[in-house]
């Protein structure tokens, strides 16, 4: 069972969105924290699992920057030196793209003990809605995951760099993709990726309002804008028709035998 | 609320072997599940979560091969046309070199209704537990995951691709890396990585058996055997030194302080 310490920050991922992707102990930890600090990410669904802590969003999106990072660290290790128990909710997994590594920094020079609870990633909950596997034993044996954002600030160094990384046997996941897929169809396709490469752009992954477009590579620049968060799958394995011709025709025999027919059954 | 349909699969990710650090969908879904399908690596206390199932491991490790991946297929849909509701229990997340695309080939061709559900991964777990994070919007902008097994069947490919996907601002996740070190060492260093990049393996990553061995890319061959299933993370961010001069010192002067004392409360 989890248990709670007080005067501890406990370092959380609230997953992608829906209550029910949450860890257990992500839920134990609200159930029975003093403070939660949480991202603007973080639905009210979530929050609701935390009936009895004071909440605060300090979140930086919504326009204007409200809080910043030094000041979520100094509410983090003040609260936890009061001899609070202190849950910073952050969305997906703390370690993927969620300043988590800066939150460690502060509250080691502050001598805070704290715990990392990692959580659902958004490019896992994103495969797990296109119902799509992102590693493939047949054709896909890696997984890159990266943020448009981090991409674009590169571009000071060799591009060159960002587009070796590119190869047909690897999934790439985009977190913060933005709207304008151009600059990232245009590396994608220099470095090597067929234009009819599977993409998926998923908006708001894992929550009731999740919308879904598939397209191909050639054609990402087209996509539509959709609202935030999204996240951009590229790969071979996103494709309905990723499996080999075989399946594909027992598919089309399966597609006409009633369920629970005498088929293999 | 999760419910439950009869006649359907459920691909559910495990998460590393916590009980704790299972969705709350998935303990759902375990707990109302007619028949579950679980790996080897699924722990007893994960399986103690469905008492009214009926459990059968499919896991295809302890030495031989008791069951093929085909007759994985043939249980799940046999079962899910017999009515019954079906969790494919698989460690981690389902997406993340778990035979996934496989099982939902073998599902849509049969016509078998299918929800995939996502977990932790591996990498993820481990992370939480060496209190690191894998992006650091200082350092570390990308995250690969890649399995060693896959690493070596691609040595009949121009291991150039591999090395060329080796940077320093990539944190890289190795699954099932083996005992022997030895080839990716040569690899990383190859590949332009420092022999002071930090590197930890982790060993049964969120069990009560855990262990963690830290050690540096240039002594990773060195790295005593450790028990199954293990990970192995590479990159700056999982230094204990990897934060700037300012952070260190005021690390130390946190050091000095008591908790709750007087500084920046």
């Amino acid at each position: 069972m989890t248990t709670i310490t007080r005067g501890t920050v406990y370092l959380v991922g609230a997953g992608p969105g829906d209550p029910e992707l949450l860890t257990r102990k992500a839920a134990a930890l609200l159930a029975g924290a003093d403070l939660v600090l949480h991202d603007d990410l973080v639905p009210a669904a979530i929050l609701a699992l935390a009936p009895h802590s004071m909440l605060v969003n300090v979140g930086k999106r919504c326009g204007a920057k409200k809080i910043t990072q030094a000041q979520i660290h100094e509410m983090m290790t003040s609260s936890a030196r009061h001899g609070m128990s202190v849950v910073r909710l952050k969305s997906g997994d703390p370690a993927i793209f969620g300043r988590l590594a800066e939150e460690i920094d502060a509250l080691r020079a502050a001598g805070v003990p704290f715990e990392v609870v990692p959580g659902v990633t958004a490019a896992l909950a994103a495969a797990a809605s296109v119902q799509a596997s992102l590693t493939d034993r047949r054709t896909t044996s890696r997984l890159l995951l990266i943020s448009a954002h981090h991409a674009e600030e590169k571009q000071a160094a060799p591009r060159q760099d960002w587009r070796a990384l590119i190869s047909a046997d690897t999934s790439v996941a985009v977190y913060m993709p933005g709207h304008d897929f151009a600059p990232l169809q245009q590396d994608l396709l220099a470095g090597g990726l067929s234009p009819q490469t599977p993409c998926v752009v998923v908006s708001r992954a894992g929550t009731p309002d999740e919308e879904q477009i598939r397209t191909v590579l050639g054609r990402l620049v087209a996509t539509p804008p959709m609202p935030s968060p999204t996240i951009l799958l590229i790969g071979r394995t996103l494709g309905r028709d990723a499996q080999p011709a075989e399946a594909a025709l027992q598919a089309a025999i399966g597609a006409l035998q009633p369920a629970g027919g005498l088929l293999r059954s």
